[in-house]
């Protein structure tokens, strides 16, 4: 017999599997409850319906993907190609905000600790601007958006040419993004 | 009585109010053709089915969307303002664009006199290259790709902060995009 946890956590893999390849509209919960070996009365008895697992699921992704990439004030243009290797790695998580955003459910989780990941990369922004590492002309919120832009240029590309699992060319783009980066914070004149 | 045309054009019109707010898999074909006063009959006589109808509407967004944005190569900064201008603009087809990505749904159109959209925009890039006013350095596709990234940051954002139609607010970040795409392709020494 699995545990109410267990069978819990078998239920959101299956999930994130069915939701990010087929959206919210697209995904069907027998599907979902055949690959988590569970009935459907079961899964409704945990997530009372398709939405509030999409929903559950999808807070869950965008939170940790944001946890995954913190922005360090030091090191601001790497955050990009950070951002452009978790986009790599974890295409389901990427898909899974997408769709969210265009299904209109809110992502916005509660904060951690007080602090919620947005805010976090705002301060960071900030502390970098102060200490002349970037450019304090930008709105921090301007420039986190334009560095998740940058990292998430390709993914967020509808061009055939944009998709690849060639190391050379995955190394080249992520350095692009990091000297895109580089190049918006830099202080001084261009 | 409408022509044969006419009710071609009410359909798509309907069909694009329908497929931009739900998708492929959540739109409905009798909300469709309610909407454009036609039977589902005549309808699927014009479009075979559903995923027809998405198709042909998806890439004819795709079309006239990156055929408003054409890339000067005396001005290819500016492309991304204009590409944040057009988001704002015809937030239908960006949403068109990104539902067809995720449904896997290929847009690339057939050239438009022998040259693809696409290909145009590596040419301008290329040009602008040899004539000094954009880093050599830069792969064109990567470069295209970047600066749709940096003119679709907002609308791209899962952020609730990033849905504005304050106009303060917007022609600040287009501003923003400009700035950083005269940076990315900045010739010289930072």
């Amino acid at each position: 017999m699995r545990s109410t946890d267990e069978l819990r956590s078998e239920i959101l893999a299956a999930a994130r599997t069915e939701f990010a390849q087929f959206g919210l509209a697209g995904a069907r919960i027998d599907r979902i409850a055949r690959n988590a070996n569970a009935s459907k009365e079961r899964l409704y008895a945990h997530f009372t319906d398709k939405e509030t697992l999409f929903r559950v699921l999808a807070a869950q992704d965008s939170a940790e993907f944001h946890n995954a990439v913190p922005i360090r004030s030091n090191a601001v243009a790497e955050f990009a190609g950070d951002v452009y290797d978790l986009a790599i790695r974890w295409p389901e998580h990427v898909r899974m905000m997408t769709w969210a955003r265009l299904e209109n459910v809110t992502l916005d989780t509660p904060p951690q600790n007080g602090t919620s990941g947005a805010s976090k990369a705002i301060t960071a922004i900030t502390q970098a601007q102060q200490e002349g590492l970037v450019d304090p002309d930008w709105a921090p919120f301007d420039l986190v958006t334009l560095l998740f832009g940058i990292g998430l240029a390709w993914a967020h590309s509808p061009a055939q040419a944009a998709i690849t699992d060639e190391p050379t060319t995955i190394a080249r783009r992520r350095a692009a993004a990091v000297k895109a980066a580089s190049r918006v914070i830099a202080t001084g004149p261009l």
